[in-house]
């Protein structure tokens, strides 16, 4: 796996043949989808990380947007973290990640779709230019829904007993909630009896084999977002 | 079928067991994804009509967001057109309207998201307070895209023989094209040379059984959004 960010003038990686190559950034919560999906469902793959400041000339080739995540499978390329990983789901049945039942599904569907406030909301904290308490309040009051959804479907996780595409989809962003206290200081803490069903969902989360397996520290987080907020994102030498 | 827009004050009409009830606006583009498919795959349903300027009380009670198109399927709530869709396909699996191979159903999927890019840039044409020619052009630069997929893929549609699911999910918004005319002039008549393969597709589609039945008149659209313009949306006296 190449650790390292390829930047301009490098060059591509060859590619293995039974492998799906992921093109990703270590950072990208977006990317982490995907890596999640593979892990959890075993999928042979590696991974090349991109500079997304000086991105290589052979990336924009071969992805005209230059955005990660992007996978090649079969010498097809595909992009978008989740049509990436209802792909990867359809492709390896192994392990599924949605519900067999179409309508249970499409509710998934809807509660990750639902999640892309919280997400835009979230963005618009992290990168105001001061850190503003009043912007994270909104972002809470999106996360009362999921809250709530996790005391209705009463089980560890949003797809059952073991986390599946509702877990993964939004976990990127869960995983870097606490920095924003780590940027903002302590009135930025998470209130504790808000979000006390996610708080123990984000305990069990922890302690999957394929969070495991991405998992940053808040700290390693805020140290990357504190590079990016500088205008000189960091993808190489916080880990 | 309820062809008069429900409003304030008004009462649901009871469900018919075994029939999907879809929600609907007579003139949103987003509501005719879910007509199509519907219709596509001879689905029993019936539909009722919302007004949106004035929503029923017992709307925003079953769908508090109050967007159409909505569905009630077996006695569950779900919203959002790909996602209504997507789960139409499946739970019908007669007439697939995606290709079987995954990889090809999520290149499927990457070209109805990317569409979404030229119904923004059209959304900004239609609700500027002039019609103005230049928000017109980026419309088209996306609208490249398509016309060169169209002949990479050498297909009367862009699913092959038939319309399948890219055909319907974008076609709400082609079928309005010509109202730029309308509302803002000869200038800005689509170029002919420009999307002939697209001009080919808008002719086969308007002889689909589906496209058919909801079908209207880029006359009849254009009074409608000249109402919508305006601020008095018409939804019930223009057909």
């Amino acid at each position: 796996m190449s650790v390292k960010h390829l930047s301009t003038g490098s060059k591509d990686v060859p590619i293995e043949p039974g492998k799906i190559r992921l093109y990703s950034m270590r950072f990208c919560p977006y990317a982490q989808r995907v890596h999640l999906v593979l892990f959890a469902k075993n999928i042979p793959h590696d991974i090349v990380n991109i500079n997304l400041k000086n991105k290589p000339e052979w990336y924009l080739e071969k992805f005209p947007l230059g955005k990660v995540p992007a996978v090649i499978v079969e010498g097809e390329y595909l992009y978008e973290s989740l049509i990436i990983s209802d792909f990867l789901d359809e492709k390896y049945p192994k392990r599924p990640l949605y519900p067999k039942d179409p309508v249970k599904k499409a509710k998934d569907r809807l509660l990750i779709e639902s999640f892309s406030k919280v997400i835009s909301l979230l963005y618009k904290c992290y990168l105001s230019p001061t850190m503003d308490f009043q912007l994270l309040l909104p972002v809470f009051n999106e996360m009362d829904a999921f809250e709530k959804e996790m005391a209705t479907r009463g089980t560890p996780f949003f797809s059952g007993d073991k986390p599946g595409m509702v877990d993964y989809m939004i976990w990127p962003w869960c995983e870097r909630l606490e920095t924003v206290r780590i940027l903002g200081g302590d009135q930025f803490r998470i209130p504790k009896d808000r979000f006390q069903r996610l708080r123990e969902w984000c305990k069990a989360m922890i302690e999957d084999e394929a969070v495991k397996k991405h998992f940053l520290t808040p700290e390693e987080h805020a140290k990357y977002l504190q590079s990016h907020r500088a205008g000189t994102p960091d993808f190489d030498n916080i880990l």
